[in-house]
């Protein structure tokens, strides 16, 4: 009998904020595995805290460090491809020796996220499901306490990865608006909003959900002596659209 | 003591893909309210069919006949807001009475979805808190059994109703693609993905996580005998970023 890989959707932090089949299956697990960087204790992982089995085995995936390669060099892909080969292959091997294992996803495992790479490489050979969850960016615009769209809005989530002239464009043309992937971006990004024109509508979230939640106006983050924001930061805007 | 009116996401209809917050909050609830059309069940309400405490008393808000105001009548506007207006009344004096209400919600409150319209006529009167959820979209696309955004792709999310030329634009311009609010703009909006030199990379899911699921290629939905599409109808395209 072959085990099944489970990629399992965490949501935002709040370990309340699973769903119970989340939740279920993540207390109910022999085998979990996560990402995490090198040396540190991952927030996928620390979000379970507590509610794992006694006797369960972790296998921790260590992300490899790609800091000093370009994106565009072609080892970026490699070294991580490499990776994802080698995670995969261990996961594989215990499912095909009858395990079920459970893939610890922070947010919704098929919205951005790394689960997506392992998946691709084990759809074919193993069983393999996946548990959607609560995103981050609802945390987030649940945060700031206003609903993110109305009627016809249309939304755009962007990364602040994107070229300085794509991100104003984009943040021209929507009525919502969701920036994920902020981290060393923000000052590219809070150009952008300003160029656009909305910079006086635009909010930051870090930690949504978390402990440590902030709710701030983007304005008043200051882009020198804030100049990179936390991993856990979504950046967005309200839609104003038909409300009766 | 003034009660509190929770906001409370359900997420797409599965009973166990609720966050572990929603549950606990429909479970342990007196009082729950719920939208619906007039003489029909209710989503919101058959999704906690069973969950219910047995003295819990029920308030549906029956949404008043608009079908044959078109939008763009002052009275279509008129209409809802004395709607809203009445049911905002009701749970404000049940909060002002000491009672803590429930209001379910299909999906995630402030995305979309009619609960913002109580929301900001109670916030300023009584205590309000929302519950963030699954959204309708991200059990879509977990139906496809594909990722819907990689690196740094663009997700935008549009409902079809906008006009056929807007629409064409969006979908053109975006890496990966959510259509909502599609029910008798299908026909409008197989046009506009085919304009964009789409057609074939689109899916159409029906009811996603619930029991009638259905996962097509939204080519092969025929637009002059299935003119029109369930009201739980997502279309989408998956963005095609980055992948190591």
């Amino acid at each position: 009998m072959t085990g099944r890989i489970h990629g399992v959707g965490l949501g935002p932090g709040a370990q309340d904020l699973m769903s119970v089949r989340s939740d279920r299956l993540v207390r109910g697990a022999r085998h979990i595995a996560h990402f995490r960087k090198a040396g540190r204790a991952g927030q996928a992982r620390r979000i379970v805290e507590g509610m794992l089995a006694e006797n369960v085995t972790e296998f921790a995936m260590d992300y490899p460090v790609t800091t000093e390669i370009p994106l565009s060099d072609p080892r970026y892909a490699q070294t991580l491809a490499a990776f994802y080969e080698d995670c995969a292959a261990h996961l594989r091997a215990l499912a095909e020796s009858g395990e079920d294992v459970v893939v610890l996803c922070e947010g919704d495992p098929f919205f951005y996220g790394s689960f997506m790479h392992l998946f691709t490489r084990l759809k074919d050979h193993v069983p393999v499901q996946v548990v959607p969850a609560i995103t981050g960016m609802s945390a987030a615009w649940t945060a700031t306490g206003q609903p993110i769209t109305w009627g016809d809005d249309v939304l755009t989530v962007a990364p602040a990865t994107l070229p300085e002239d794509e991100l104003t464009q984009r943040i021209a043309q929507t009525d919502a608006l969701v920036v994920m992937k902020i981290g060393k971006n923000f000052a590219k990004l809070k150009r952008a909003i300003a160029a656009a024109g909305r910079l006086d509508q635009a909010w930051l979230v870090e930690y949504a959900a978390m402990a440590e939640e902030r709710v701030r106006l983007l304005a008043e983050v200051d882009e020198s002596t804030d100049g990179k924001v936390p991993y856990f930061s979504i950046a967005l805007i309200h839609g104003q659209g038909r409300r009766p």
